[in-house]
């Protein structure tokens, strides 16, 4: 019964793919190719290493069948040489860890699949037929519950789940087949001969021609992450004390600030398969040490964690209470210099993972905390500023407290007023498309919050605060590096480091610089 | 070479795994067995299904391998009864919409491969061995080369991975058995029957037999991830205006708090690949809709964007500057408000989407509203805090501010001499073990951050601003489920829904009163 529904469904999927508008879908037809023909270029071109892993693969597949296709191959393996053809096209993978991984895993499986039946055809090879047959099933039964159970087990699913399903494949293969073939050692032999070719080739391929490493896939992810933070910081710095109103509301999901702490936020999955991948590769180390992939992964964990402030920082632009222009300018240049400070550790930190370059704690440390003084002592020349500006202006001595409450009374009445509106707007609205409804008006919390009068300066504390924050998370961050470093054995900086860093910063300082003219121009141009 | 290497590695690793301590290896060993035990125990009690899975997985083995056993059926298949097997090995998958889907990318591809395979069997027939010979070759390189391009498409990788793997495999098998069996055709047939008898089996075991559906999962964890998340602010909000200064510091990277959250933030993996699979479930609904699966992704998305702000506000909680105690007792029936309202928010919504139900988006904000204008007016009323305490009870008019500039001053001192001590410190312990010193002493920014004298409101306002923030977001995810509702018919709540929502809040606020009377009473204790 469920098929037919399947089957009804997906016939419903086809008909609205085929017939949802003849003009669409022409042209559709037409740019298809166009599109097809771009993406395939966009892939290739977005990492090259994909073409020639995909040409790997081809020549992996023409070697291996030539066990086929070369008479005096053909003669030693016979029509078992399909399963070097199997192992080939299921264990090549794009990285040497996954292939390894898969490899040694399939190698291992078939291996102890191997063994146990063998132990199994042992223990009925006396018995008759019909007790053979219920002892085969009963074994086949039992050994398929047990492995399935054990994938279960959150240790073997990350690291052996693959050899399971081969154990599993394999013991059932050999076992049943047992039943009715009578040389059963020797085709085990010929096929883990085959299986072992395939691997061979399948190893040649992955570590020897264009090896991609998921180690180093893993380093450069990390590097790539704290950059993408640095930019992420900059670019909600630089939109929150220059004027770009006008851009706040697009980018709302997209643009490069989202995507920079989002490449962060997302990576969990992708560093975690990324170290358990390169934990299987062999790794030419010069203190021939393990290296510390874990510790990686780790680190991506704190990268997070600080990660959730420069949203929290992306979410003081997007808020729909926003401090004024004149509180903001205020204390411009204080949080300016604490979020290039903190961006530029970022950078440096970047630059000592992705160079195996041990750096200075202290200095690091040193110059964020002076941003950090100044931010202090700018707020604390302004502690009229957290009277709120409306109050503040008129309120000067406590005595004026309850006028001022009084004052914010008739805005509360407003407020419901405009409550009271919307909701009419919306029964009216009712009959209408909802998606179209959805467009046409702001939502309720919009409304809401924009007419509620918050102290004005309490949106700006919060953005004060989380600067703050995340100069503490960045600590934990640093240390996180440092830890790697030590682990990994990461070099002294030597003098061309420091000149390279240098040149970094001071590229970065540049661009404050020239960010700072600009915002001065359009400061001057709104007065 | 780099074998060699792997096996180094690996003795090494084997080595120090045996050889750790004498007496840890004995009292390992002894507890072992226990743990072992433990573990299968819980595996099972976590998620009984599994233990149903593995049983499943088990029959349809033992019912595979009557093909070998029985001997009409036997005679039926024939050795090709080894893919049979090999399918329900590779396609039995613990969700109905994972067998599905790799079940249908199976016979699909396999069908693809079987078409392919004979058009280049068709066009090579005539001509000579030789050139056959290099014919076949030149095909399996470059169909190898092009499926392995194309499961680097996004698209092809999310839902056609499979498929192309078995595409590719086929293929090969196919054509280069070709080369040396003379009836491929028959052969071809043959297995594609198996192969039919093996997903056969896969999907009767996943369909009709106490099915888990991917869908449901789905349904279930994003209903979840709700409740997680009010429990996560509850928490937060409790531990903000309670006394819990001594648990702190020690819940900084688990405790209820952070895995409500972290429930939802790590959630995009499983969430994409839970709705990828829902879609191949075939799904009997009233209204013959596609069920929108993809709108719980987009659902995800936006409760991972509001979860952003949880984390936020749990970043205030660990935050090394706190509010006074006296600021937060001002403002804590307000903001208690606000975010038992969020949180009664997000458990109605989780009651909306665990029972398919709409809900009264009105009915929710205005309460949200109401609560976020009494913190909007208790914050007014107490104009004077956001001077910062210190500097607000020495100066109440705006001449004295240079006064409290100069106040602050000698404190920026003792900052300096802190880090100096603290650097000298550092200094003298350079020789220990450095794992050792990082546990000892305190970390730099803690000492720089806890001496700073940020307003003292700041830390307050941040957080108020973040619950704030808070409210705007849940109105996007009140929206997110509207969608979801209109678009899955949710069906419209009756009387009973209603009462079972008013007992839960019932039961929500009897907590809170307890917790208020709790909270009074330890004040009275402060005090």
């Amino acid at each position: 019964m469920p098929k037919a529904m399947k089957v009804d469904q997906l016939s419903q999927k086809e008909e609205t793919r085929i017939n949802p508008q003849p003009n669409i879908l022409m042209k559709k037809a037409r740019t298809l190719p166009v599109y097809v023909c771009r993406n395939i270029w966009k892939v290739g071109k977005d990492d090259p290493r994909r073409v020639i892993h995909a040409l790997k693969v081809g020549v992996a597949l023409t070697l291996v069948s030539f066990l086929y296709l070369l008479e005096p191959l053909f003669e030693g393996v016979g029509q078992n040489a399909m399963w070097a053809v199997i192992t080939v096209v299921v264990v090549l993978e794009f990285t040497a860890g996954a292939t390894l991984c898969k490899g040694l895993n399939r190698g291992f499986g078939t291996l102890c699949a191997v063994s146990l039946a063998f132990f199994i055809e042992f223990m009925a090879e006396e018995t008759g037929r019909v007790y053979r047959a219920v002892f085969i099933g009963a074994t086949v039964f039992l050994v398929g519950f047990m492995s399935t159970y054990l994938r279960f087990f959150p240790f073997i699913k990350k690291n052996y789940d693959y050899g399971v399903v081969i154990f599993l494949l394999t013991f059932n293969l050999i076992t049943v087949s047992s039943f009715r073939v009578q040389n059963v050692l020797h085709m085990a032999q010929e096929r883990l001969y085959t299986i072992a070719i395939g691997c061979g080739i399948c190893l040649l391929m992955s570590l020897l021609i264009f090896p991609n490493w998921s180690g180093e896939d893993l380093h450069r992810s990390t590097a790539r992450k704290f950059e993408a933070l640095a930019k992420s910081i900059e670019g909600c710095i630089d939109e929150y004390f220059h004027d770009k109103d006008d851009k706040v509301s697009e980018n709302k999901l997209d643009g490069p600030i989202y995507k920079g702490y989002r490449a962060v936020l997302d990576s969990k999955f992708s560093d975690e398969t990324l170290a358990s991948f390169a934990s299987w590769e062999p790794r030419p180390t010069r203190h021939c040490h393990k290296y510390p992939w874990q510790q990686y992964v780790k680190l991506g964990t704190v990268l997070r964690h600080f990660g959730y402030t420069a949203v929290a920082l992306h979410g003081c632009l997007q808020s729909e209470i926003q401090a004024p222009k004149s509180v903001r300018l205020l204390f411009r240049d204080p949080c300016m210099r604490v979020a290039s400070e903190v961006s530029k550790v970022l950078v440096e930190l970047a630059y000592s993972i992705s160079n195996r370059r041990l750096f200075s704690h202290d200095a690091l440390s040193d110059h964020l905390h002076e941003a950090l003084q100044d931010l202090n002592s700018a707020i604390k020349s302004h502690p009229r500023l957290f009277l709120g500006s409306k109050n503040g202006r008129k309120v000067t001595e406590t005595k004026h407290e309850k006028a001022s409450s009084a004052v914010a009374l008739p805005s509360l009445k407003t407020d419901t007023s405009v409550m009271l509106q919307w909701k009419s707007n919306r029964i009216a609205d009712q009959p209408k498309n909802s998606s179209e409804q959805k467009q046409l008006r702001p939502t309720l919390s919009k409304l809401a919050i924009t007419t509620l009068e918050f102290s004005e300066a309490l949106p700006f504390a919060a953005f004060a605060s989380l600067l703050v924050e995340m100069v503490a998370r960045l600590e934990l961050v640093i240390e996180e590096v440092e830890e790697l470093g030590r682990a990994a054995y990461f070099r002294e900086p030597t003098a061309s480091d420091e000149l390279t860093i240098k040149v970094k910063i001071d590229n970065m300082r540049h661009n404050e610089n020239s960010h700072d003219l600009h915002a001065h121009e359009v400061h001057r141009i709104v007065d």
